[in-house]
């Protein structure tokens, strides 16, 4: 995949400019409201604004016709999804160049108009979810997950054959804000249904799939991402507790299926296309890889260089002033399975992938402990706690604690662009 | 729950009316298509005819408004199963007062120019299933199914404190007649992707939720079936063989979501209260029940007698004019967790059950051996094949082979009902 963003900067009417995570070279899409038109409706982050498509097509602004032009028109981003590269890339010239002529007065004027200022919109989820998968795809999550519970083998046999996953909830995912409810659940024989005391956050990367697969359509590593539309940042909530007590032998349930998070702005494939890198060592212990999820042009550029941070802050540090602290920095460039792998392995059996479905690269967690993406790694199940500014404890989650991701890519002679913010705050059992 | 069924059957056009699954105490709801109007529309099947919703409420021959009148013009049934139990109870006692009156001239004019013969129509699924929850409540299935991993522990410590489940694929969910094509697979390091040699099927029932549980609502035994539509029939394929692989450490995957099968009508929480009969023992060394999943007014009448049918016709058999052999006989009744568990505990966490989705029992399997609802159990993983009135012999389906699932409700002064049929047949791999 060939790089489509332009080197150049346009100045735009976004006061921190040069700052922001939204430069002109990411043009993320997603679906919003306002108070004063609650119609949800496809817009485009610009700095510190929204452009809101649906009135730019309405001022006959840019030129697109059906299907593109309908599929704008919709109140999810299914539709236009499905369209597919081709659509997407079109897309983003038009809206670069449309905006590059800013400095024009009808234009300007025009383009003003369109705009939005991102405090006054009210985010929702950018698709209809039809399905909602989550990976495993960070071996160094599965390590020091694993040896919490087998240390003698903690990672199993077939983590480094293929991408390990399980079904998710679509119900319960949430747009980025929206709190998180400490869940009730069983959490041994004789608990009953008690609040989860080992409630947990999972910074994850999230994509979701552009054009549909076909029933029975296989994919290769070479042409998966054909399917990709974009990327976002996913926080998939996770009470431990109730995890280990019903995960036998069918895997996680309710133990995540109270709440997942993510964040609104859908960063674009052709968007992070800079930003691609090869695939990360996989040793020469590895086994063989199957044909399908290897080739010398996929390795070369499977990895997405994304500096990932997860940030906590307290009740208490909030009430201080005191600003979030990190809980880790991860890459997700150093997961041991690509966008690519994950789609190819996913539709391998002939599972439908349809458009606005929901896959995520389960938690991204550094070669480093410091950089581990959830607290059960991170406090070693609570065996470790951490000591937060204000001298609070924590092992796992407590209400009132706020939990932020955003993440960037970075590379020399390119603009930064960023994800925006997946937040929520704890808040008590009902 | 109180039986609303009357007990008076109805001399109607159906001509094996006595036979039939679809008597008028049966009144089943589903999606349908035909050739002359391809417009997917809501159904009421009546012996060997569907009845045309939409055309009905054309001709005013039913008394419903707003939003009654709006939901069942729709072509998915999730606006309707919104509605909730008073709407679907009101609907039913209206179809069999018109039905009733069938002698009269000018309504047996209408309701006949309504009528469409069932083998006419194309049937679709009748929902468009938000999320696909499929459950393991069966004990002897699991007693069975683990006595081949785990001989000295079969059944999980925690099967008998809750209902397990795992988020199954909604995409992937097929209605039944949609041939089960060979799903390719990992089953170990080496193997790449190859066709499953484990081809199973599961025989199960399955419900769909009716009015929306909100985000955070929590239900009781006594009440979470107001929640309930209506069931049936689940055929939740599987490939044991790259199940074995998978799932560790996050359950099933792949192994589950190249297909489901559901049979196509609905039959209704209403049509199945004459059939409610008290919960399984659960025996003294049961360990205690969380307040949640237990009242006496529950225990009373959690189960429904469904008498389940499992046949397999290979194409040897097919040519030859054999017809299918059974595979299994198991009762609904038996499963160790009802639906209202099943309800209670899903929505125990805060995730929100939404209008049409689809929720399954698991595998029902009887007391004996001969009764298992896979052949995973039957057979003890291939070691323990059967020979099929051809001389064929069977470890997992082969190519060919139609597997056919039925249920029947029966009890003494009650019109039997049935829910007709979930039924596919294997094809080989693309």
């Amino acid at each position: 995949m060939r790089p489509t963003t332009p080197r150049r900067s346009v100045g735009l009417k976004a006061p921190n400019a040069l700052e922001t995570d939204f430069p002109l070279q990411n043009l993320p899409l997603s679906v919003f409201r306002t108070e004063a038109n609650l119609m949800p409706r496809i817009g485009v982050r610009i700095g510190d604004a929204v452009l809101d498509v649906h009135r730019l097509l309405e001022a006959d602004a840019i030129d697109l016709h059906s299907p593109e032009d309908d599929a704008l028109r919709q109140n999810t981003l299914n539709a236009w999804m499905a369209l597919g590269r081709a659509s997407s890339s079109a897309l983003r010239r038009k809206l670069f160049a449309l905006l590059h002529s800013c400095t024009e007065g009808a234009v300007r004027e025009t383009v003003s108009n369109c705009l939005v200022p991102a405090s006054t919109c009210t985010m929702m989820l950018p698709s209809q979810i039809g399905d909602f998968t989550d990976f495993y795809t960070s071996i160094h999550h599965a390590r020091r997950a694993g040896e919490l519970v087998r240390p003698n083998a903690p990672v199993h046999p077939n983590f480094r054959s293929m991408p390990i996953a399980y079904h998710g909830r679509a119900s319960s995912v949430m747009v980025s804000g929206e709190p998180c409810r400490r869940p009730l659940g069983q959490t041994s024989a004789t608990s009953g249904y008690r609040p989860t005391t080992k409630l947990d956050f999972e910074l994850e990367l999230g994509f979701y799939v552009g054009e549909n697969t076909h029933a029975m359509k296989r994919l290769s590593v070479d042409s998966a991402e054909d399917h990709l539309f974009g990327l976002c940042l996913v926080n998939d909530w996770s009470a431990r507790d109730i995890q280990r007590w019903e995960s036998a032998p069918l895997g996680p349930f309710l133990a995540k299926s109270f709440m997942t998070s993510a964040s609104p702005w859908v960063v674009t494939a052709e968007a992070i296309a800079p930003f691609r890198v090869a695939a990360p060592i996989r040793g020469d212990d590895a086994p063989p890889l199957a044909a399908q999820l290897t080739s010398a042009s996929h390795t070369a550029s499977a990895a997405i260089d994304i500096s990932l941070r997860a940030t906590l802050q307290s009740r208490g540090m909030r009430q201080a002033g005191i600003a979030g602290v990190d809980m880790a920095n991860p890459n997700f460039k150093d997961q041991y399975w690509s966008v690519s792998q994950m789609l190819t392995h996913h539709a391998s059996n002939g599972c439908p992938l349809r458009s606005g479905d929901l896959i995520s690269s389960g938690t991204v967690s550094g070669p480093e402990r410091a950089d581990s993406g959830c607290l059960l790694e991170r406090t070693r199940d609570g065996r470790e706690p951490i000591t937060l500014p204000t001298g609070e404890v924590r092992t796992y989650l407590e209400d009132g604690d706020t939990v932020s991701f955003s993440g960037r890519c970075r590379r020399a002679g390119f603009r930064t662009i960023g994800f925006g913010e997946c937040v929520a705050e704890v808040t008590g059992d009902l």
